[in-house]
């Protein structure tokens, strides 16, 4: 199973950007990443010696895949929860596990078990299929409109998640074809959140933890388009409380590898929002600014290796997300953007250019926040070239 | 012949560990790295996902990988002259060019090039065939004992180098020896330097060039096997000269990608001692020490790219190179090594083990010289693990 040196072999289930990003990191640390990828133009499919094209829905792929690896993970969370299962009752090392795994797949369910062990979130409920919009309305006079809708399971990148103002014939219509589609729906208050912020962390399977400095996410339209490393003037014990809740709850839920967590800054506090358990968007940032990337992190926890030193490089580093324009030819652009700043990185992923598609991301560094924060807008803006028309 | 994006193809001749670094960093920039390769257990060919399997001794082999490849650029010097030649002829777009990379494999051409263009060198000639050992005492009478023999061809790290002491019945069979196997040699002096310094360049096609801090290489046996960058306590002037020569020497020999310049630093100055016209083991501190590694420079240089930000990203990097010892099995000591010190980098080339044998290398950074040489150190010498008895 091992290779020269004893290396091992890890297995990540998906071949999209996070994959491609883990890559290059197993190159440097000499362990050998195979990837389960649904198709040969996949991200990280494009680069990675040891690809298998099939399906994460598919047990028997899964479980073909998974032959002669040490340890499999996942690139996202849309395994079947019963593959997961079947996995492990069949001896495959699944790092995250399927009791882990199961509640990134199920926003009720996470919930539930967040609001049980005392951590703090939305007021929240199931919307019922019979009677749905009386308890729309009754859950929203207590919360106040608008109400967050949210499909329990799928979703990302603001794909299942509804903004509802009040309930009118266009809302009513929405909430009654979902639930006639079979959707699980459920509500939450509408956070009237300063801003939204991440912690990442990691943990090994001997229960070893690591956290990151905490980031601000900066969304449009559901979509991460900037993330500031450290968020920045965020008080001290704000932060150590984001990246406590952070490790607790990966210690509680038995989570290994990395853990980020979504939360929204408030007047009277953090809420959680989100969790994801694999690399995140939110922790792209750590290539260039910390000392170990979360694609290096990643890996060592699921190799139960020691974790790495998350110090930052630099004060301030800012990564922008590299959305595509109506122009495929993003390369003719590079030439302006290196010229421009030859100290910005950029990243890509490989994908052909649709507007509005995650193609790459940039990241900038350095001691003057704003100035960092200019320079990766500008890279990203410029790469992207011309936007669809308003 | 361009992917999604308008994104080039470049290839790379040779498998060895510095097309396994440049691959990762053509992930990043989202160009697609084709490597040739001797063979699919070459480092390169582990970690790749367009390797063809070739000699780059055979023109058949060069000229049927580079069809499709937007630029052809190079891991080693050892593509035989004359298809340098046939390829350039052939319209191959190869960087560097035939002339250039020439001068690299024929260490008395390089001498006299040098010589000609106003650079410090040691004393040098050519060893005639006839009456050679006549001729090496004459040449020592002038340079005093002890004389470097060199092969004109061939030879690297140490290898194709003999220091001779004096002339007695094993050196003469020595030199009597390689003359009779067809070798060319030539003798140079013995240079009494205080220490051995690298200077890394990186200059395009359309002429930018880029310097990055002048290192201080330390050799074990005729290999290196520390990095420290700054080199430590190096006069500005004296570092200014450096980075100069081997800025001017790119542009005066037409170098497109990098160009290392190994120097001797004497009580009168410095002298050139080799060139490689490539990604260099004296630039590996860069990956995680300056804000472009050597990897990514190349590939901007030879894409025609505006050339990365060459600043050091931390006060000192040491990087120290991983040799094999006797025991194979790496991986078990990773665990020691990263709980030890959670910040030093390790790089494994993902090549067998054998005593002696460059296998990976680790990186430490921070503002404490004696530390960081001390963490680098330390690391490589646990991953070695038992070394031979001497």
């Amino acid at each position: 199973m091992k290779d020269a040196g004893n290396f091992p072999i890890v297995g990540m289930v998906g071949g999209g950007q996070l994959a491609r990003m883990t890559y290059q990191a197993a190159i440097g640390l000499g362990v050998s990443l195979r990837v389960l990828s649904a198709s040969g133009d996949d991200s990280a499919a494009l680069v990675g010696a040891d690809v298998r094209i099939g399906s994460h829905e598919s047990l028997d792929d899964l479980l073909a895949f998974a032959k002669g690896c040490d340890v499999v993970t996942f690139d996202h969370e849309h395994v079947p929860g019963e593959h997961m299962l079947s996995m492990w009752t069949a001896g495959v090392v699944c790092r995250p596990g399927p009791d882990a795994l199961a509640l990134t797949q199920n926003k009720l369910l996470m919930r539930e078990l967040l609001t049980g062990l005392g951590m703090p979130c939305p007021r929240f409920a199931e919307v019922p299929a019979a009677a749905p919009l009386r308890f729309l309305e009754s859950f929203a006079e207590e919360s106040g409109w608008p109400v967050v809708l949210k499909a329990v399971r799928g979703g990302y990148d603001g794909k299942g998640v509804w903004v509802l103002d009040t309930l009118n014939r266009e809302t009513a219509e929405l909430v009654q074809g979902l639930l006639a589609r079979g959707a699980e729906l459920m509500v939450e208050e509408h956070v009237p959140f300063r801003r939204e912020l991440a912690a990442l962390v990691a943990r090994s399977p001997h229960g070893q933890g690591a956290a990151y400095p905490v980031v601000e996410t900066v969304q449009q339209d559901g979509i991460c388009v900037e993330v500031i490393s450290p968020a920045p003037g965020l008080d001290d014990a704000l932060a150590l409380r984001a990246q406590g809740l952070a490790l607790e709850l990966a210690d509680r839920l038995g989570v290994v590898g990395l853990l980020a967590v979504e939360l929204f800054e408030t007047e009277s506090g953090l809420l959680v929002n989100e969790l994801a358990m694999r690399p995140h968007n939110s922790g792209h940032w750590t290539i260039e600014g910390a000392r170990t990337s979360q694609f290096e992190q990643h890996l060592r926890a699921v190799l139960d290796l020691p974790l790495g030193d998350t110090a930052p490089a630099a004060p301030y580093t800012v990564m922008a997300n590299l959305l595509g324009g109506t122009d495929p030819d993003v390369y003719s652009r590079y030439v302006h953007v290196m010229a421009h700043d030859p100290a910005v990185k950029v990243h890509f992923y490989g994908k052909s250019v649709r507007p509005g598609r995650k193609i790459g991301h940039v990241t900038a560094l350095g001691h003057d926040l704003d100035e960092v924060r200019a320079r990766a807008r500008y890279a990203a803006d410029h790469l992207r070239g011309p936007v669809p028309d308003a």
